[in-house]
């Protein structure tokens, strides 16, 4: 099956599929490479350059036997590239292309080239978010972000799940769970110009001059409506962008993100979605671990470091709110008050507990379960305890919360008056409680941040680096 | 390979998985099955049942030896099955569970069920839309769509292309291709009011009001995103959600949609893009025709009807615009007018002009290439001609236009004009521009709408039966 991907008939080869491919028979070892120049080295007789097409962390090392023929190339150049793949002498490379035939595709000037071979700063390469992935850091980023979609896919697929879309415009804001974008009442005009206002003070107006004839807000998750697919088709999840108002500046946050949420029926255990969820990501740390990612190497020393965490035999810990609460405190008071906040039974985890958990006191991932009623929302499964609901958070070292989930409360009654409590209307959710009326069965499922994965499994330090083109309070250029 | 599909360790064995299995040994033949009862027939001394759990067309029968076990279920209960998994003497089914403990896990009153067993119109089911899945020829499409996406998927991988997220808030309209949906100036706070109102009369505090500091619309597509993308990794491709605020009512059109767009650099020819699309349908086609995803008689026999389209020998037919004019017009003045719209050249193709093609003349699908400068974007590469555009369309029978793409202009003083001569803005545009002035290579792409090759290949007439919950002007319901 490792063939498959080598097995492209309908393009060129790729540096990478050329490097992965069986050795080429000598009659045949001319190839062609397009891609662009990283650098060249000219000597007296001879000149070196790197080109890189993006398929591969290192590129190939080209040569060129006379150094004229690579004169017009300069950092950032594209070029077809012509020659025999020869076995490389030099270090550093198994392969190299003996350059016979150069063709610039597209000049760069040097001076002006925003992508310099020097090291930039984080914040100028957002600001040049349309350039930023000829750096190695985004490529590898754009890599790791594949192979991670892929072994995701591959998972689910290998579980029964179904691969399925939820709506992204909708009339229901899910949890409460942040501020969520307003659609304008009129689309714009193709001038670009919003073709009239949006009076609200005219609650009549408005309610007609909404274009779906109800108000409409950008998802910020897709749980509710896979919830309505689970009931159907048992296996669901979907990798949805989710969108959040959210006006915080941290590493952590941006107001468009990409979600991967999973729900399936006949689950009746909180830790049986622990399970899954520990499965899903050993999985998927195994199958997108390799080298032609190329992350940089204080980030492999880094998941280097972490890797034990992913071994097979090795369960992550378990523990209660209630338990995280009694270490928390047990802590604050013997260690002269470290936290800001104190530890207190139904009050939230603050970031400050969450990194402790996880960065000291378990010192890897650990799944904290049964969250206090009153911190979750209505949706999630009431405990026999009457206190507390079946819902996990899974914490990480240095980033905290990656993964929240629950069981889903399918009992009728108990959800009324959940929604009752929360006062939610049931013009708005009675299609939600349709799903139990009828049929509906134990089910569970939770949401992860593709995102804080990436910065996860890349050791990748803020998130805005996660994505190719993030948006975040203030910033959505191009 | 196939075996990976069943290798589930985390979760109980779906239907499917269970059905697609190796020989279960004689003494582990004890099998639980969750599910929803489709039907159940009770005899004197025995009851069957049809109970389906979404993974596959048919479900599976079951059989009571005691009709009193089958009492409490009835169309739409959700329950849990244990016994034994035997060679069904029955017709209609290879195995067959012999029921031995039953498990009710959601009661559904038959007397109020929304999905009653007797035919449900579309609209109703639109209505509907949360229960809708329960159906089969939802969830034979649900089913569809899964694989069909799973099919590119894999086929991008082998032709060493990289799976990307494109941004869905973005400051531009990409092509004038239709009206954006705009977002409201301010997030809605959480009690779901908009908490300012947007004021289109005094610019500056428009500009401060904005989340993102400039106006926000929803993407209509990822290209020039993409082409940004390509220009560093040369193959990348998306599957997005792209949004269109388009009154009209037809069966090919929604207003969120899901669309496949992919953009590589070094490629030079039309013919080239064309082939590819020609390869990844041929595909996705062989991969996806399916017996588990089981779709209506009717779909079926279209589809045997369809099938020899997608032989690999077979090219499919490839004509240019003016060769399409021309046979047009032939056909309008021999065959006393049948077209509302007069064929000529400089006009765009009307759908019975598309329909005409490949309905009629090609009887398949037919890819119409270089059309006229003027009825095409700015960013499409002008031919030597200097009348037309390196572009295609691929029309289908019945559909229409499935797949559009291009060469993209990668030379900068050509691209500059045509900006100029679309009243472009330099501000908004000039990352576009740089991708060509740093590097820029030739490079094309296309989009596929992913409702409409559901349509298709799952021969569903009206797109909004080919997403699980369809917008459309005034319809947004949950």
């Amino acid at each position: 099956m490792i063939f498959r991907r080598y097995a492209s008939t309908h393009l060129p080869r790729t540096i990478q599929q050329l490097l992965s491919a069986p050795p080429i028979p000598p009659n045949l070892s001319q190839v062609s490479i397009t891609g662009w120049v990283k650098s060249v080295r000219r000597q007296k007789r001879v000149a070196f350059a790197v080109v890189n097409d993006g398929s591969n962390a290192a590129g190939l090392q080209v040569v060129f036997s006379d150094p004229i023929s690579a004169q017009r190339l300069s950092n950032g150049t594209a070029v077809r590239l012509t020659g025999q793949l020869a076995d490389s002498p030099g270090k550093g490379q198994a392969k190299e292309l003996k350059v016979e035939q150069v063709q610039v595709l597209g000049e760069c000037d040097p001076e002006e080239y925003p992508i310099q071979k020097q090291a930039l700063s984080t914040e100028y390469l957002r600001q040049n978010v349309h350039l930023r992935a000829r750096t190695d850091t985004i490529a590898s980023m754009i890599r790791l972000r594949d192979s991670l979609q892929r072994s995701i896919h591959a998972f689910f697929q290998d579980e029964g799940f179904l691969y399925t879309h939820t709506p992204i415009l909708t009339s229901n804001d899910c949890e409460g769970a942040g501020e969520a974008f307003q659609i304008a009442s009129q689309p714009s005009s193709q001038d670009g110009q919003p073709s009239n206002t949006l009076e609200t003070t005219e609650k009549e107006s408005v309610k007609e001059s909404h274009f779906f004839s109800r108000p409409t807000y950008l998802t910020v998750s897709s749980q509710l409506h896979l919830e309505a697919m689970a009931t159907a088709m048992s296996r669901v999840y979907t990798l949805s962008p989710c969108f959040r108002a959210e006006t915080s500046q941290t590493n952590r946050h941006l107001s468009e993100f990409w979600m991967l949420e999973a729900e399936w029926a006949f689950t009746e255990r909180v830790e049986d979605i622990c399970s899954l969820v520990e499965a899903l990501l050993k999985s998927t740390w195994k199958h997108s671990c390799q080298e032609r990612i190329g992350l940089a190497d204080e980030a492999s020393s880094h998941l280097a470091h972490i890797a034990p965490q992913f071994e097979q035999g090795k369960s992550w810990q378990r523990m209660t709110y209630t338990e995280a609460i009694s270490e928390l405190s047990k802590h604050q008071s013997t260690t002269k008050s470290p936290f800001v906040f104190d530890p207190k039974w139904g009050k939230p985890l603050q970031s400050e507990h969450e990194r402790w958990l996880a960065d000291t006191l378990v010192r890897g991932p650990v799944f904290v379960t049964d969250y206090p009623t009153s911190l979750k929302p209505f949706y999630m499964r009431a405990n026999p305890d009457g206190k507390t609901v079946a819902c996990f958070d899974l914490l990480i070292p240095q980033i905290g919360e990656l993964v929240g989930g629950s069981l889903r409360e399918e009992r009728l009654d108990v959800l009324k008056e959940n929604m009752v409590r929360h006062n939610l209307s049931p013009e708005l959710y009675g299609w939600y409680l349709d799903l139990r009326k009828y049929g509906g069965a134990p089910h569970g499922g939770f949401g992860l941040g593709l995102e804080r994965l990436v910065s996860w499994m890349g050791a990748i330090e803020n998130i805005r680096e996660c994505i190719p083109m993030p948006r975040w309070a203030g910033r959505m250029l191009l």
